[in-house]
């Protein structure tokens, strides 16, 4: 074909090594193989799952490497048998795959497409490929199908969404990931009720979309579980109403007073840490009855989680979910819509920018705690 | 007043420690106070739990103690303020409570009644006092608010549902506990799909009664999971599909099994054995995406379960239930008419029966694995 694309040779930010900070390098992407999309980025942010891979203490590491899963860009080129999107349109690329022809993509029941499977291993999720090689011509490990901390990078069309060209690009970004992910828990995972009780267990962007997620569907109690009292003043624009800071409970667990604040137990507890302690501590603060607790956090660790099975007798449910049942193809344009009609608050959970150069001051904002989503302009 | 209830001396079967031979004793049981009812016991069956609780390996015990909770009888006199029953009403006691106004007794999503709390001390649940005395006038451990090795025993009006004097009393006693447990997993738990898959652990009466109610509801595989080969005949009608031996499988993990039988993991699994090593195997057949695992088993040793937390974050869900969700007051007299309407197999459950005097012999049956439910008649 005349017309088919060549490689593009443009900046990454390679990491090398466990928890080493990124290098601006020079990379050469591979144009689009079939069923894949070359997407030059415009913006990208920093999620915990970025931070837990790079630092890389649970999960076996494969470096050089090049992280980054929340992103919004530009279609630059599609390869064979992509249809569609086209070039120049507005996407998000999502670290979760959406066929939309599998049992599961087909069920209303949950979101894990089988056809291009989830994987934490760095390859592209079809074929294990790597469309990105370094100037040494050297293969650089790819990051959930997605490695956007690049100005093009190569993404399946099954995990591509197209969204409204009237939503900037910075707040398409937060819902690529940890945004969509918290208000999908509530929404979808949990399916919260009006006026329950609602234990956030982390702060962060997906904690506080939970809280957005759990305000929006009419929970009469939002209690946020944090280190970081921060969390709470920002947290209060989602509608968090109550604050518990697990250093300041004295002698009791910090389920007892969960159960004190909801009279015997919250409707719904979400993990939003990634502690296995604390995925505990938010199963034994739910209700007897029909407690759900929902699992968002990626342990940091590999820790198992440990219950007492009498909990589970007594009518307990302890859940997860990736991406917070969120269907990336369906769901990403609705919840864009719905910012758009101003339903869904973004606004606060963008408390940093920086330009792709400095990209290294997003990962020191994060592990510090000072921020909830930096954005990283690519053309900075 | 003057037609009050009196004391009643009678025979119990006493257990004055852990693991012994139950002894036959005389006892005086006390007339029924308020909210109580006084039942004669028709026949009783010998569950799991009650061994579990016998053997006292896991739950600190207090001996004496009377054993029992699956039985059928008839009312003998009621306390006061009592008016759901009358003397000589066809009753079914039941270990879980169903006061009919807390906010579960009125939910639909659950069965945990909040206002006669589920307890495994030994007293009744309101008050903690002890109905049931010796010979020499010491007062006996109750079991779960019934304690039916007695031929009579005082229990909460919250625990008694009215059945259709159309059904035998040994098929009612057996939805006193363990059938309407895992027909009501099936149904009201899980709400098994139609041509889904299903997996069981543990072939007793729990289990095979989950086997029944997803027969009932259409499930397409059902496959049973147990040491001994005996009941997957038995099995065999109440919907048993497949069956699995662990001590069978070679090198293969259990849960490995499962999911090439299931192509990827059944859709719903239930642990009807009370070991934690067997629910965390349940859990890690159940599919990904949208698999949910149902705990029944109560743990024999009190060993808690440990699972992965990625596990959970691919749509798996773990979740238990005391009773299957039953509300002993609507659900017991469906199931009783279903029976009777020919819907509902009963049949099968009842391998044994034997007289009162002979009741050790029922706990060795059960002990060796040979018994699925023997009944005991207390007037042979
Ligand atoms: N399931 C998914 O699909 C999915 C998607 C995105 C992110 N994640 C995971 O969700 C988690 C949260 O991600 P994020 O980007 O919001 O993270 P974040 O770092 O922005 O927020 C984590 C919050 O937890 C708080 N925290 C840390 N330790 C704590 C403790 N011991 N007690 C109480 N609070 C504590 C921090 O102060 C912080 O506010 C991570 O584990 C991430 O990997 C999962
Ligand atoms: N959740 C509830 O409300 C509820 C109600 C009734 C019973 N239970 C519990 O349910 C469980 C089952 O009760 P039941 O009366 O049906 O018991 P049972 O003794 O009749 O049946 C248990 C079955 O498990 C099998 N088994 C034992 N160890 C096994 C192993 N390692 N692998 C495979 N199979 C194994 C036995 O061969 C037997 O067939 C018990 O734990 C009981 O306490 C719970
Ligand atoms: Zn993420
Ligand atoms: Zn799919
Ligand atoms: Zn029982
Ligand atoms: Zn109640």
């Amino acid at each position: 074909m005349e017309n088919s694309p060549k490689a593009i040779r443009c900046k990454a930010a390679v990491c090398r090594g466990n928890g080493e900070p990124l290098l601006i390098e020079d990379v050469v992407v591979a144009p689009p193989k079939a069923f894949e999309v070359r997407i030059k980025i415009i913006c990208t942010s920093l999620c915990h799952s970025d931070l837990t891979f790079w630092r890389g203490q649970a999960f076996s590491q494969a470096f050089p490497r090049i992280f980054g899963h929340e992103a919004y860009g530009v279609v630059e080129s599609v390869g064979e048998g992509v249809e569609e999107v086209a070039p120049g349109d507005a996407v998000v690329p999502t670290f979760l795959s959406n066929c939309g022809e599998c049992r599961n993509c087909l069920s209303e029941k949950n979101n894990i497409c089988t056809t291009v499977p989830f994987r934490v291993q760095p390859g592209m999720p079809r074929d294990g490929t790597l469309p990105i090689t370094d100037a040494e011509g050297q293969p650089v490990g790819n990051f959930l199908g997605v490695s956007s901390f690049s100005e093009y990078t190569v993404v399946d069309i099954a995990q591509v969404a197209k969204v409204d060209v009237a939503i900037p690009p910075e707040k398409a970004c937060l819902l690529s990931c940890g945004v969509s992910t918290g208000v999908g828990a509530a929404w979808k995972v949990a399916a919260v009720e009006e006026g329950s009780t609602v234990a956030i267990f982390g702060l962060g962007a997906v904690g506080l979309a939970v809280a957005e997620g759990s305000r929006r569907r009419g929970a009469a109690k939002i209690i946020g579980v944090d280190l970081n009292p921060e969390k709470f003043e920002i947290g209060k624009k989602f509608g968090l109403t109550d604050f518990v800071n697990p250093t300041e409970i004295g002698e009791k667990s910090l389920d007892e007073i969960i159960k004190e604040m909801t009279n015997g137990g919250a409707d719904y507890c979400f993990e939003c840490i990634g502690l296995a302690s604390l995925m505990k501590d938010a199963f034994y603060s739910s209700r007897m009855g029909a407690g759900k607790t929902i699992i968002l956090g990626v342990e940091m660790h590999g820790e198992p989680v440990s219950i007492e099975s009498t909990r589970l007798l007594e009518g307990r449910c302890i859940m997860g979910s990736l991406f917070g049942g969120i269907k990336a193809k369906s769901d990403i344009p609705t919840l864009a819509k719905q910012y758009l009609n101003e339903e869904l608050r973004l606004d606060g959970f963008i408390t940093h920018e920086v330009g792709f150069k400095d990209i290294n001051k997003a990962f020191d904002l994060l592990v510090q705690g000072k921020s909830i989503r930096c954005i990283i302009w690519m053309d900075q």
